[in-house]
């Protein structure tokens, strides 16, 4: 008798590895004997786009909700219920690989879950496919690899650990490319934000944070040169200022990264005291909106945990 | 540098797995690099007594909380709050290797979760053995090959699979013995529950649970003659009702569990809507306090998940 139908899925607002750690834990639970669809939550990014167009592989079916299709669903990359489909609490989920603080997740049954405090999901799925002894097709290594490299910003995010750099080698061997100069060409591709409004900036690489009854939204956008960004930071400002009103967001942090020097510019636009935590949180002043934030690159890292901490 | 030193320990009122499975995480973890000390929340059950001398292993120290002593955490066997130390929320849970439902639990930070719907968590960690090829000494082999007859009744209970069956084999070839002789003579010495007092019989292995804001306790005690344990069914009663008055349960669960026949008997008290839920979820008749559960053996696979259900 075949297994039951099971969907496979990364977080909302797909970024390269949410796609790519889904479609490689497909295949390989396939291989293990499980009846799997790997689908995304979302469109592509300009990253994820670029990297799907280079090495000829088809994005997965689009879903936002399970509407009663499946039962029972696997997640990647995430575990928090405001960031998966709409309907989660419908279906019962089944196994959780992820490198994300565990939050907002609750089972009524026992489960398989895996994570590690790794720079990338498709880093943990390596390691899977090692210990199941299973072949990792060439184009599926080839998305892993982008995967680490995104997650990383090639290896350079303090996210990083030595799992990481193994992967990333091994992958990249498997897949026959160059890391080093094909990553550099991918994270480039990410960064063409002239062809989107900042209106899809804002929301392309966005999630959302409960803390402490607060509803806080985390937005990141890399770049290879700030103040070209920020010739359009009136228009961030309001659709930001929207967006609060909308979603009713006590807090909206978008973070414009420098993947080269790895430094951080910050719009950062709340309730007042929200701001204050932010500025106590991150060690920083926030002025006409924006705050400097060298060094920082990770959301995951160096932002969510000490404004989670500042907001208990 | 030596690593910061970490605690590793199972869940309140432990049984054999909560305590052999922190003593082998720990082993492993340090074998790997990690410092840690295996502990226990409380003073070893009968049948973990029996387990203990027979294979002169020495119990682990107990505490009850952490009190500043580490920082950081890890937890084998349990992952909800109220089952662990009582200020857990003031350390970090740096790593957890569990086979039960995820609730009530979240972090901060990404953290090491290695969760698996097998019926022993000593089975997940004989797998982390090999998968780390860490050679196991006989001592612990033994715990753990105790653990595995505990949790699944001798592979009779239904939550055993075929990883428990073989992690049992294995381990018992590690510590050298004959596993359905030895098993049968661990679990009867865990029924011998003249030599405790009705008051310590329903607290010996109780857990808490958070039902959508009813807190309901489910008791289970081993034996292999239900009739005798029932004759001081009047002093359970009597005891249960005054741990609900002084714990604010709304629910309380006694399953009087034969070990030879697989089958359970219930003493239920609480509010009259908690008990109607308890006699929908496991669809059974309370009467006189008093349920059969023909086939139930399983706190955990049987009772718990429909009675959550009942109550979400």
């Amino acid at each position: 008798m075949p297994k039951e139908k099971e969907l496979v899925f990364g977080h909302k607002n797909p970024d390269t590895d949410a796609v790519s750690a889904a479609i490689a834990y497909s295949y390989l639970q396939n291989k293990l004997g499980y009846n799997t669809e790997a689908v995304a939550l979302g469109e592509p990014n300009l990253e994820t786009k670029f990297v799907y167009d280079h090495f000829n592989v088809k994005y997965p079916r689009i879903i936002s909700a399970i509407n009663g299709e499946v039962k029972k669903v696997m997640l990647v990359d995430h575990n928090e219920e405001q960031q998966s489909v709409s309907d989660i609490r419908d279906v019962e989920v089944t196994h959780v690989v992820d490198h994300h603080r565990i939050a907002n997740f609750e089972t009524k049954l026992p489960l398989y879950y895996r994570a590690e405090p790794v720079g990338c999901v498709s880093t943990i799925i390596w390691e899977m496919y090692l210990e199941d002894e299973i072949e990792i097709p060439s184009q599926i290594a080839a998305i892993m690899a982008s995967s680490i490299i995104s997650d990383t910003l090639l290896l350079k995010s303090p996210t990083t650990t030595e799992v990481d750099r193994d992967a990333l080698k091994s992958l990249s061997e498997t897949a026959g490319i160059d890391y080093e100069s094909y990553g550099l060409e991918m994270l480039k591709a990410g960064t063409n934000l002239d062809s989107k409004t900042t209106q899809e900036l804002i929301d392309m690489d966005a999630k959302s944070f409960d803390m402490n009854g607060t509803n806080v939204r985390v937005a990141q956008v890399n770049t290879v040169d700030v103040n070209d960004t920020l010739k359009r930071e009136d228009d961030f400002v309001n659709d930001i200022k929207a967006e609060n009103d909308k979603n009713g967001y006590g807090l909206f942090v978008l973070l414009i990264t420098n993947i080269l020097t790895s430094d951080t510019t910050g719009i950062i636009i709340g309730t007042d005291d929200a701001v204050a935590k932010f500025e106590t949180a991150l060690n920083t002043k926030v002025s006409d909106n924006k705050a400097a934030l060298p060094g920082v690159v990770s959301r995951k890292k160096q932002v969510v945990p000490p404004l989670t901490e500042q907001f208990d």
